[in-house]
């Protein structure tokens, strides 16, 4: 059994006894978004929150040891992401990419936002004219050494 | 002229006149983030707007009108962006692309997040470890129409 | 079982039931267009919906609750559709596309024709010179905001 | 000066002159998709359809025979484009391309949609949830020949 | 099975049994390259060509139903063909593709050579020099419709 | 000057002078075909033969000597054609080429059809059904050499 | 079981059974080069010469039919090779093709050395700064025909 | 200047000078492939061969000071050579790639053929039923170091 | 099985009887960086190494073979790396490339440094602002030959 | 003037001065490889250090406040890099890619070595088989931050 065969399971199992990624993410003791990007096979788990999460979608001692494993990352299949849901990310990049480099730079100096020590939630945001996703994110500045 | 070499000019006017982003945006009366995507060349100005950007940047009234233009929109250069502050934000999307989508799925049903009816805003987070780059965005959920 | 197998499935049900797309549509009460895109693997059905593709194509309870799940989209294979019927509409994005940009901004101002809140229809068009293929399409046009 | 630039001054001479799409088709006597596809460098214009639009845009006489040329057509510039607006018709490609095929050949046999006998118009159609893009195209089916 | 194995079968068959692809198109009532291309996973056969092809390969009665399948095309599985026999095909239209284009245009007008309504002989041309592949082909040439 | 500018004036000089390709073939004393690739910059001219081209389109000196260096050959300017009456022979490829190759290997042998030692005629083909290209072309057969 | 299955089996029996491939050349009767690139599937036996491979081998019967077919060519798998061996070939040609390109013409006049008529031999140079690999390869010239 | 104008400016001279590759080699004091190698921008020449270079092409002193520069090397322009000149080299890495890693590693063990380390000729082989191109190459073999 | 299969029951067995890269290398007598990749399929071992490979992990004789052959090397999967941790790696050279190329021409003159005749260390470099991974690496210049 | 340009300014002058990159290094007060790769253009310098690099080359005002500017990073031109002393660099990441991720995360977990907290050194290794090209590299680990 190879990872990806892994995330297939868990998304069956979940589906079969009707439980949602928050309500998982509860039992694992993490937050919502980073406990589905753990299981879609992008984070490794501890030994406990594997043993959770095993208990939780009934997954073999084999399969929750393999959650542990730091994986390979990358979950788009192809450069450009083809599905529409996720494409809007790869738009924004596109559109604003080199203004948020240019704010950046302005605010912070020269240097990235990571992608390492960062973290993020997604939630609901009512609104009359149609509900919004809203997502916050925050990663730690790091500066470029100068040497 | 074509449209980079009139992005080229507003960033040596802007550098040379020592002005930021945030007052450029002030100025034109919108926020920080569209204000630079526009003058990035990512989004078109009013009449008033573009007015305004020209008399802080010193733009002749042909750059003015160039402004209010709907431009072909698309900054990255190549389909991954190369520059590592751009590229943290395409890395997000193959760690967290999968996530984004059962999330927005499980939450809002079938549909996306929309990256045309959205808004943004980039900050500082004050930290003790060092200084956080926080994001928050929203974009109306648009559920997919069934006919 | 992968939602691909499932949809080859349902094209060899299809064809030994020799049931066409329209009279699927109509057991499940949708458009035909519509109908044959989920079938195809690109829109998730409702639980009814799905229940009466079911009964119409013999598949099993897994397989009716796999037509339920919002799928990952995208079904060319390759960036360039390479099947001569698939790559005339590719093409016309090529010749038209620069055009149809022109055109949706000079009517409505910056923004896009919606591809989720989008419907169509495709039906044949009689002609003396050879019979047509005729598409109507219509989405909802988004506005860019502006903040 | 190369086709390219032709189309850069023709949009500054529409601009400045305030003279719309439909305008234009209207001197020339075609209809406002073929106008600006044309005008956009994807379609040779007759001896008379190009004088009438080198007078409305005040062109030279070089470029008044430039655009009875029959042009190197393909306008995106990448092979998946890039810009939002153009970018959604690729994605109806990416989720409909499949169905489109089935429904066609279901319909008609084996066998295309010309995308060379085609035509199409692109209209507003008043929604009060929201206008909304319509775009009709009718191509003439070409069954393959067998022999 | 899929088509692709299917081709696989048919080439292993016609390889024991010995029969050549003239002698399968005569059984078909085809032209050989047409009949080859129909095996090789190109082009459907209707019931009763199917049918004499399956006598000929002793195929499965839902073999002989697959060849009626309008097929997904496609054959070269790579954007440029690596088969050196292939290669050289593609290499004249990277040497000849601008001049086909020119003397289409200059004979015919604005259009295209369809490849649709299409046919095609190849036949041995004895030489002293060294015997030469020749091949015919005609196409129908479709105007761009001007609307 | 590159040859890439040559051909553009070659084609300039050609419109304004109304010379068509066979009239140019016939002063240069080639076939229509080599003659249009030739000028389109993909066939190196005789001395005498870029002689006549010259005085034929009023070229300069220099201009008739880069006619005979042997070019860079290549002029579809990405892997695959995005112009439609050149993508046309491109999607033949796709469609027949496993059928050429089982034709060639066997009706010659392992080898391939060269196209270098090639030549190739292009003609109408009266059609009371709309006319058609006709394209007749020889190249000689290669055998591999096994060694 | 498929060619590259095939190429698989014959590495692993080669193994076994040590026996190099100068030794298989010599019982199959062909040069070791030629014997290499035949048995790793790029070239087609003759019936005798792959009866004696599959006697060295102890490939079945139906193995040694495949032998015999003229397969697909191509072994690369990328369009820019990975493996560090095989790239340095690769790299020749970003450095050399247009030197070599200059000196072909230069020697021979327009045309191109063949891939298909032609033979080479690889053989260990002594050398006591270091063995050298020495390739002689000799291809047939073949002049662009002017017709 | 950049370098590929003066390789322009190069193959512009000896055109019009009349001199041959094998001499303008001689005046430098190295082996034919080599100057037509580093001419080509791919090598760096020393001072005393650069003078005497300028001196046989009429070079300026900066374009002298320019061929001692160590060149970016790579001269195809895309991944895969479109030239058919040279794209033949680009076919024998296609078929031999996979033999020419086997021969070198049975005889010599795991490394590689060096391409700094490298040396080749280039002659015209007489032979009655065509001429041949020969090429002779050789580069030290490098194990791969085991630590 | 293949080597990315044995690659994968390494990965498990190491992970279960949990064992280290360090301690492996011990077993075997080779430094940890290159046991890693040599297990992780990128170089061969001698006899005696896998021999003694098979024996921490418990691998068949048919496997202690295969890792003795010389592999096909490249890792990465696709052009450019998708795993965080592995892209930085990728984006040290599209950040310093240019820079390594001078300075390695500035000191040793024009070549390379081997990636063959290669060795590197990998260790924790403590420090108190957070540990540090430290590599060293060196290679032998390689310079290219004049002939 | 764009910043590839001013890069060429730079190489231009510092050949012509004669002044090595160790040199430079000195005057601007940094290492020679950060200084090399930020006047390549991929680090802005300091005031004080962009007055030092333009006193050292002669460069004008406007040129000095070009090296203080954020750059867009991004120094190979394409995905895989083609110069072979470049190369080699890409090649170690396709051979020892997933070994340094293996070792990275047994020795410091799961997580990163960053390549913005980062610095590096290269210098010449005497050795009496031939001198080496030593690296030092160290990069702060980023842990993944869990939430």
């Amino acid at each position: 059994m190879i990872r990806s065969e892994l995330t297939e399971k868990i998304l069956s199992a979940k589906l079969k006894k009707g439980i949602s990624w928050p309500k998982l993410a509860e039992k694992i003791g993490r937050s919502p978004v980073w406990t589905t990007a753990a299981l879609m096979g992008q984070m490794p788990l501890s030994a406990d929150e594997a043993k959770n999460a095993g208990a939780a979608l009934d997954l073999t001692e084999d399969e929750v040891t393999m959650l542990q494993i730091v994986p390979t990352r990358g979950s788009l299949g192809t450069a450009v992401p083809v599905d529409p849901t996720i494409y809007r990310f790869y738009e924004l990049i596109q559109v604003y990419g080199t203004a948020w480099k240019e704010l950046i730079h302005e605010e912070f100096g020269d240097g990235i936002m990571s992608a390492i020590d960062f973290a993020m939630t997604m939630e609901r945001l009512p609104d009359p004219k149609g509900d919004r996703v809203k997502i916050v994110m925050h990663g730690k500045f790091l500066p470029y050494r100068k040497y």
